[in-house]
């Protein structure tokens, strides 16, 4: 897979973790169980005791470390085997290997290349429950395609016209008009003004606004994105660059969504919405979440339905449109910070 | 597959392809997007978008267009890209292949060979809804098994004595005695007289009669019969030969059976069945379908355990018998038809 | 498959071969067809027919024969084809391959090698529902895993205090000790003394007895086990030899288990458990039953788990310890007796 491995990848929300309960986890076509011990900190270590392969998922945490319920070889959270059953020699061989882990913004962040290059830094600034600012709700979904594919999604919004004329009915303005798009160091900005829109309306919001969205699509795969409505002539009158979210008018709201490449044709996707705690309240959480589900099981639909169309075809050839702009700048970016790796271990 | 490509292949019932509901169907392994315009028109196109590679047949019907749902490419009914959203350039090379479709006998056929040569002269002659003489049933069943094993299977009826005790119940005379069997052009012809049969007691008939049967076997895999009872002694006295149909003292029926390759190992098969209609009614339409359901179901589980039995065998090799003639001369049609147009093409 | 071909394995239990019903079973990746004639013999034939290929277990039994259901051959006990519908003459080559069966002990057993070495004084000595003094129950698992990773667990018995810690409650002792180990002609040997043991509890008795176990392993994949409990410090009188089981104080029992290799990374799991008539009745019986299917599943559980991390990340190296004794002396047997095979063809 053609994924940055130098990269913090989300493996689970922090709330799903729960301590004693070892979570079965693939990122990059590589098992990892991950499990929550006594004194609270997060471990990950490769899935397959050294002993006869069985999953360490299926084991027993124990204080600080992991048993094997095979045959019971105990692990410290160094995937080091500390104990055997009926025998004093451990091989100083028996060790699995062991992932740097961060929970960080309530995700659990696990990082898939050179360990010695894990910098917290480079997690990208997502919001977590953590936050008293902003009253967010969450999910995951399973795709059965790749990663990729659903990246590709998130950094094209013209879809929303189509996939989503349904749930979110954006109406033709996201297909019509190109979003303002900037490279950045590992990522690209997408930012969007909607004059006179009628998108306020979830809200409880008569009059049209201008409505405004501004999301970051971050490597290794990450969509942190706010937006809100504001008084018809807002756009023109900064501008049509970022707005004080300080005079919005309708919901100013934040999603944030990781998208984790799980097998090479599978992949997890992690999100969560609400409103800034200003601007709204659990039940417009709960409706957004509501809209949320109904609008991912759309994309999901569409997605799986070109990856069955791609596995039956082959490498077929895709033709680029103006609206992939940020499509191409994001995969350029993979390409650079995939190919530094190389050079760097070269 | 070795099956002829310069063919018309049955893709769906007619009434089964609604206006504005694009239908998804695979022949011969190439995946296609069937639609019905606003004008009534059938159209068929290679389901996959030129942009991203999703399925057309997700698309919505606009008129005599289809628009692809994912980011709104529009295509025409040639399969031309006519509208691509936020720009006006639309590449030339833009465009998916589209294939020659006729609707006749209540059929959709398609053409999957070279479109040059689609010759509507050459659609089987079956007999649809459309002809008020006859009062027929419909259906159609999903293989998971090769076409070529169901050609086989239809062109041989000694399967009846067998697969058939418990539902035609035609007893052992299938098994024992050999059918005439003639070579056309396109097909096989196999006709079979049964004298003093019981068969006529679906109609309500007790006494035993002379039950004759027709049928032709046609490329690429069309089987149109046409059997009836006549009083005993009528087959001795036309001397075996087909019979004059207005004799017939028990329902003269009409069933076409049309066998079409999904893919490599799974294939369509779609039915009629019923009585003329100056010997029979719905009621007995009704009851020779849900006779033809049972008996297709029989037929369906032998078959696909024998693709079970050649896909854990490999390409064994198979022992013909006498009863196997039809299935010998129409393989041999099949392949002179197949190399006939490599030739062309060379 | 690196099995032993020159063994019976176990098909069936006899109970579950009703006459007149053909029953379809792999054994190392060849499909068999068994039947009952109505004479109340077992034969056992390729289940594919020498004609078109469709499987025999769909046929239908005639007297001593099988009739393929398809078009109708059929073949005697022999495998040789006796009847062809529609023709008489039937070439000496029409047959399927016959193997040896016989039925012992309430299996079915069928032998996979050379037929002229098929010698039923290899069949492991099995105690039998005809056996009036023990009280049997049955059953049976199929595993998506290979039979190799079911025999390792069988040779092991230290996964007890860890895979069935909820279920047999054995406590640490299976893990922390060394059973005796023994080599045999064509298994091993394993016993194990048990010394202040609450496994008589499940027997109504409180006090802690002395727990004896001893099972053979035997090729191809046959456990035969007898246990006990004693008097506290029997296990020390007898110098932690074999009691004489005539002193038991808890109910002695017995069970066999057969693990038969169906297909690759299938196998089919065959057990038998209850107590000897003097030590226990039909209540007891269903109740060790309930114990074994609870247990059962806990090792399918994680069996299979086991299998598909084996299945993602390729022939990985397993690292033996201690309790791996006896795995490594059987494989090493199962190794010896295939190689002499090979010797023996050459």
């Amino acid at each position: 897979m053609a994924y940055v491995r130098n990269a913090w990848y989300v493996a689970s929300w922090t709330q799903d973790l729960e301590a004693g309960k070892p979570l079965a986890m693939s990122i990059l076509g590589e098992a990892l169980v991950i499990y929550r011990t006594a004194s609270g900190r997060v471990i990950a270590l490769e899935d397959r005791c050294v002993h006869r392969l069985a999953p360490l998922s299926l084991g027993r945490c124990e204080g600080e470390n992991l048993r094997c319920m095979y045959h019971g070889l105990l692990y410290n959270s160094d995937g080091k085997v500390v104990s055997i059953p009926g025998q004093k020699l451990i091989p100083p061989s028996a060790k699995v290997k062991s992932y740097p882990v961060v929970e960080r913004h309530s995700w659990v962040w696990v990082w898939m290349g050179d360990s010695t290059k894990a910098d917290p830094g480079l997690i990208p600034p997502a919001v977590g429950f953590d936050d008293p600012n902003w009253i967010l709700g969450r999910g995951y979904l399973d795709y059965q395609a790749e990663a990729r594919l659903i990246n590709d999604n998130l950094l094209d919004f013209s879809h929303l016209t189509y996939v989503h004329a349904n749930s979110f009915g954006a109406g033709e303005v996201f297909a019509t008009q190109q979003p303002k798009i900037t490279a950045l160091e590992r990522g690209v900005r997408v930012e969007r003004w909607i004059e006179n829109s009628h998108l306020g309306a979830r809200s409880g919001f008569a009059e049209p606004v201008d409505s405004w969205q501004s999301y970051d699509f971050l490597i290794p795969g990450v969509l942190l994105m706010w937006s809100g409505g504001f008084r018809a002539g807002t756009a023109q009158a900064c501008n049509y660059n970022r707005p004080n979210y300080d005079d919005a008018i309708t919901a100013v709201t934040f999603t944030s969504q990781a998208v984790t490449p799980v097998g090479n044709k599978t992949a997890r996707y992690f999100f969560s919405w609400g409103p800034h705690c200003r601007h709204g309240d659990a039940a417009l959480r709960d409706m957004l979440m509501a809209l949320a589900n109904q609008a991912f099981a759309e994309d999901k639909a569409m997605i799986e339905a070109q990856q069955r169309v791609i596995d039956r075809t082959g490498h077929a050839q895709v033709m680029a449109i103006k609206h992939d702009l940020s499509v191409t700048l994001f995969n350029r970016l993979l390409e650079k910070w995939t190919d530094e790796q190389h050079e760097l271990v070269a």
